[in-house]
This record gives C-alpha cells, structure tokens and sequence, in this order.
C-alpha cells in the first residue's frame, strides 16, 4: 500500500461515529482500503499516529478565499459600511495574480489548521484553481455571478459559469460548482437558469440566502416573499442547492428548506462578527436539515482556523437557546466532517474515516498542554483544541503536512507574495495606508 | 541594563494607547526603564522584536486553574448537574499533589499562550502558589471560601484566608486576595468579615456574583434583594472587589457597581458553555466600570488561552446589541490587559508596556498565515491571532519562554505529571473512566 496511518486513536465519523482506540487506516490509490486495529501489509509510507487524535479533515463549508488579502481591513463596522466602503472599492481593483496569491495563502492557513476541502464563491476562479493544485488541498469552487438584473450581465456570468465548469474535471481535487450571489443581487432569469445548469450538470449550487434581517424584509418587498419562499416559488431550491448563512429563515420556510432537500452552510463567526444574527440550528436539526460549517471570508471572522469556528457554534447555540446541553460537540464536528461531505454532495468520497473513502485525514497531536487529561477527545477537539495542535495533514492520500513541515508549499513565500500583491492591490485602491509595513 | 527588547511593533496600551514602530524596550530589575526608538546602552540579554508585535502580557482576570485535571470530563451538560454530578463529588477528593499538578499545567498553557498574571480561586492555594512560584508567572490568588451557614465553618475559612496572607509577601509574583465564593453560598457574616479583613490587609476581594439568571431568583427569595443590592446592603461593595461574572445586573444594580468602584472580571466563553448568558459589558463601560476578561475554570471553558475569549468577548457583544461596532476589538484588548491590571488593584505595575511598570511582555510573531497581511495589529491579535502565534514570554523582567522555548518549566514532565495526579484523583473518585488513556 501507499500509506499506513499506524496506531492512532481514530475518531471515524463514520455511521455509527465509532472512536477507535491503537487503529490504523491504509491508503492506496488515494482511498482508505482498510481501517482498524489488525491492518497487514507493507506501506510506502508509515505515519506513526500514536499519541495523535485521527479524524476525517475538517470541511470549511462557506468561504472566500482571496479575501486573505483584506484580512482585518475595517473590522468592528456595520455589513453596509464594510462593503460600500471598503471591500468594494478595493475589490474593483481585483486582478488575477492578487487572487492567485490570497488563495495560495487561504490555502497554506487552511491546511495548517487542519482544513482539507472548502466550498468557496469569488472571481478569477482559475487562480484559486492553481492554488488548490499546488497546495494539495481540495476545493470546491464557483464563480460568483451578480447581474444586479442586467440580462446582459446574466448570460455573460452564465457563460463563464459553465466555461469554468467545462474546464476543470469533476472527478479530481477541484470541482466548480455555480455560485449565483444572492437572490437580492441576481435576477430572476439568472437564477432559473442556474437551476437548469445544475440539472444538465449535476452540479451543486452555492448561494448566499438570508444572512441579514435587512434582506428578508427587502426580499418581502421585492417579491411579497421571503427568501427561501422567494426561491422556492421559482423552483430553485433542491438538494444540490447550499445556501449559506441561512440566519433568517421563518417556520414556514424550514419547512420548505426541509422539503426541497436544502443544505446550510452555518457561519457563526461571520454572522456574529456583522451583527446578523444567529442561524436557527437546533431547529434546522429537528427537522432533518444537513447543517455545515463555514468561516465565511477571512475578512469578516479573521481566520480560515475552523477549530475557532467549531468551538464558538458549540458556545453561541447554548446562548441563543438557553440550554447548556443544545449543539454538543458531537454535533459541531459532525458539521465540521460528514455534514460538509454531504452538503457538497461528496459523502460517498469525504467526511469520514471509511474504507473505500478518498483520504483525507488529520492527525491532532494530544501531547500539549491544552489536551490534557484526555478525557474526551471530541469535546477535546470543539472545545480546546486549536489548529496548531494539528501535525499531519493528508489529502487525497497525499502528506500535504508533516510533522508541522509543509510539504507543498513554501510558507515564507507564500507569505511573502501575499503581502506584495496585498500592496499592489491597496495601492492600485489608493489605500495603501491600510497596510501596516515592517 | 538586564535585558533589551529591540525594535519591535510596540502596542503599548499606555493612556494614549500608542503604538510605536521599531520600538524597544529596557528592562532593569526586573522594570520597564525606557521604552521609545533611541533606548541607548548595553544589555546582557537582547530579544530581537523585529517582525513581531510586542505587547503588554495578558491578564486573565478570572480562574480556577487547578480545574485543568477536570478539562472536558463533563461537556454540554447544564450548571447544576455539571457541578452536582461530575464537579463536586471529584472535588471531596482533592489533594495538595493534585492540585500542584494541575496548576503546573495551567500555567505551562497560561505562558505558552501568552498570559503572564491571572487571578485565581480554589483550594490548597500553596500548591498553587509553588506552581506560580516555579513557571514564573504573575498569580493572584484566593482561597475559596464557603459556609454555607455553618458560623464555624466562616471561621475556619477566615482564619485560612487570613493565614494564607500572612504565609506570602504581597509584593512578589504570588500576590493574595480573599475568595468569599459567591453571595448564595457564604453566611453575612463571613462577607462581613472578609471585608473587615479587607480593609485591614488592603487586600483585594474576588468572588462570583450574579452568574446565573437563578442565583438572582434565590436572592431575591432569600434577601428581598439581587445579589449586588444585597452585597451593597451589608457594606461589602467596594473598589477592591472583583465580581466575576455579574452576568445578570439589573439597571439600578449597574449604578450600584459604578458608584462602589466594584471591577468585573467577565466571561463570556464560560457564561455561553453553561448558558448563563452574557453580561452587559457595554452598559458597564458607558458607566465607566472597570471589565477585565477571565477564562473561568478550564473544566468550563475548556481552554486557558485568553485569545480565544478576546475574539469571543468581541463576538458575543455585537451579537447581543445586534451592533456590529459594539465592544471594538481596543476596547477587548483592553479588558485583556491594562484593565485586567485595575481589576486586581496592580495598573501602577502591569497592564501596558510604560517606563516604571514591571515587565511583563510578549511577542507575537506576525509572520504566519493568519496574521498575514499586517492590517491593523490591534484586530489581527483580538480576531485573528491565537496562543501559539506567541514566541517570546517575558515576565517580572525574566524570560519564560523564548522562541516557544520553555525556560522555567519541562513541558513532558508537567504533561506526565498532570496525567499522573489526573489518574489518581479520578481513580479515587470511581471514575476512571472518565479518562482515556493512550
């Protein structure tokens, strides 16, 4: 075999979430073969896992990643302001290499902080393309398209859409999904469109729906519906749709997301971070609704580290609802594995520590000083762990992290070129006074 | 001069908040003597700060360290039957050595996350005390005390507290504060007493106020009063106590605690795992209280790492005002340190990096993926940095950790240790299962 993964205690998130103690897990052709305490045979390559918590990579279910580059920008300001005044200005001044280089550094963050597949929406996908294929990682990627209800605009973002599609295989470490903004910035058209699209393709949809109060009584206004009734009424939510944020959804339309087989991709962080709210899980949960988790762009959490994110969904569901017990640890990881797998319609490949699964795998170094007594290493994990405790990162098969020690990317580089094409980009923005120079 | 911290990002958090570019800083018996770009003469030591944010050491103004042996054994479970049936009946069976153990280990992640002075309350607070003695950490520390009614029993815990005082000098690393544990569970007489003894050592007072929505219901049952109009009542509000918690205030009780000078050591990760809720901090600041920012107990939070209650302060306050510029990330800073130094009565020693203090910093280091592009170092620390960005712990003038070197403590050892003494106090209790052994 390829790959031995020897004697760790593995947290499988497999169907009956079955934690194994001294478990090793086999690797060829990129997949799990086998997994359990009597594996036999020789490997290529032997990564010892004793004293390592092993669990399926961590799924980062909602996220722009070249937004690296506006890390900390303007923090502590209402959406509004934040966008109008300083995401889009500096946006307009978006060229490819800055893309190619935010995402390279998104990609070297998410990879250090146990992070193996993100579902992510932002222009010039190519280059996040490029970044996903060196770093190792695996990404799922759409291009965001907003007509703003220009028909011209519609049919060139649907265009480019499936062009983006057509180029990359569906079968490897990148796949395109079609990524229409939100129902408040595209049109009707292009959102039907979309949907017959994702039919002829097979293809998973990533959309932002009812991140903000404001939205839902704008949507009102606009159409005498709600967002995801909205949706609804034109056939576009299915079971290949995710619809991240989901903050603002009313008894009726849990009901509809429910029925229509919607996936949520949860952003606490970012949610709490603008002010938007907090999503309704718990009931998104009792009604059988897949719930992932996301950190939405590193300009508005700051981070791309879902342990954060992990730890505060477990803390900020007990506040909202009072109770201690709501959205255990259990739960979070499950939005945190298998439930991104599913939301992106990959649990037959990701999500879990399961002979014939594509492996990804992370191992979680318990010999510090935040996991001791290991007690319980799930709760250990939501609550206490964090990315740095991550030493081993494989994906695909493949070692992208060892021991701490990048194997694909170079990081002072990476850095390196993140903080040029940074400056380039605020300087061509005319503010380059943002950024702090050392 | 002893030592030289040179030519670093210096966030200072003195009374203009300056932060000062290729700054360095002069240490002298174990004080800041200068700090500014021209720091001229000769040190034995020299810190390169270049590439790094330097700032004053955190202060966790609210814990109970010890609590580390019980990190994660009981999670997602409600206050009352995680003290009931999990806490208490481990807690009968506590021992000096366990004790020892586990604050060792606090303070191995306090130091390795960037903590240097943390305000603490428990049992067996000499073992503690040997602890902060040996790591080389600041510690504030208070013997717990609880009557529960029983006048021989305040006696008893006064006459402890009174000697726990005497046994340490007040003007070390180790500092003593009296610990009535909370309003519900200690006689009048016994606050009565504690703050007589107040008084007369000038000493600082920390007990848990007005945590859970019930403990205010209780009082008002038991006092005809809240817990803070009832504390008020008896005389014992005053500018050396620090309340934990004082999650639920009423408007008249916010008055109250402006005008008696009363501190508030607040903890919103705790506050939201146990669903208490979350304290009115912006009421607080607008009536010029003073809020310093604690981790509670790690079998609470799970983690002592402040980074991840500053990001979460921040968070949880926008959320709850809906405000998206609530509690700025300065003003969380602030509550981590120059604030944390008021709390304990210390701001004329610690808390911000002045000529005069002594000192207590530390170094971030900016080159990680994280904190990569330097936008704006106050954000990046409070959103997006974490424990292990720091590279450098300096406290009293002494370095702790260099590099992420330990210099005062072996890591494997304090683990081993910590897992020993957790086995045995589990063990005597009846449940060693709680712990999973590798």
């Amino acid at each position: 075999m390829e790959l031995l993964v020897k004697n760790g205690l593995v947290v499988t998130m497999d169907g009956e979430r079955r934690v194994l103690r001294n478990a090793s897990i086999a690797v060829d052709g990129g997949r799990i073969v086998e997994i359990g305490r009597e594996v036999k045979g020789k490997a290529d390559v032997v990564i010892d896992a004793g004293r390592k918590i092993v669990l399926p990579g961590l799924i980062n279910a909602h996220t722009h990643l070249p937004m690296t580059l506006f890390r900390g920008v303007a923090d502590d300001v209402p959406l509004d302001r934040w966008l109008r005044e300083e995401i889009w200005p500096v946006e307009a001044k978006l060229e490819g290499r800055h893309i190619y280089a935010g995402a390279l550094l998104g990609c070297l963050e998410m990879i250090r902080s146990g992070t193996t597949c993100f579902n992510d929406m932002y222009f010039f996908m190519d280059e996040v393309a490029r970044a996903v294929e060196e770093s190792g990682i695996r990404g799922v990627l759409s291009h965001a398209m907003l007509d703003l209800g220009d028909g011209e605009k519609a049919r060139r973002f649907l265009r480019e859409g499936e062009e983006l599609m057509r180029r990359h295989r569906q079968d490897g470490r990148v796949r395109i999904f079609l990524g229409p903004h939100a129902p408040y910035t595209c049109s009707e058209e292009l959102l039907i469109k979309t949907k017959e699209l994702s039919d002829k393709y097979k293809t998973g949809v990533h959309i932002h729906v009812a991140e903000t109060k404001a939205e839902v009584e704008d949507s009102v206004k606009a159409h005498g519906k709600s967002p995801f009734e909205y949706l609804d009424s034109i056939g576009f939510l299915g079971p290949r749709v995710v619809a991240a944020h989901s903050v603002w959804a009313s008894d009726q339309e849990v009901e509809i997301m429910a029925e229509r087989g919607v996936k949520v991709a949860h952003n606490p962080v970012c949610n709490m971070k603008i002010a938007s709210g907090v999503a309704r899980v718990p009931d998104y949960l009792e009604r059988g609704i897949t719930v992932a988790l996301g950190t939405d762009g590193p300009a508005s959490n700051n981070s791309l580290e879902l342990f954060d994110d992990m730890k505060i969904c477990a803390l900020v569901h007990k506040l909202r609802s009072m109770d201690a017990s709501a959205v255990p640890a259990e739960k979070v990881l499950e939005f945190a594995t298998i439930n991104g797998a599913k939301a992106l319609g990959m649990e037959a490949e990701i999500g879990s520590l399961e002979a014939g699964k594509r492996a990804d795998i992370i191992l979680l170094d318990i010999d510090r000083p935040n996991l001791v007594p290991l007690t319980n290493p799930v709760s250990h994990v939501v609550y206490a762990a964090r990315g740095c405790d991550v030493s081993t990162v494989i994906v695909d098969g493949r070692v992208v992290m060892e021991d701490r020690q990048l194997r694909t990317l170079d990081q002072g580089q990476v850095l390196a070129f993140a903080r040029e094409e940074a400056r380039d980009l605020f300087t061509k923005a005319g503010r380059e006074d943002r950024l702090f120079d050392l």
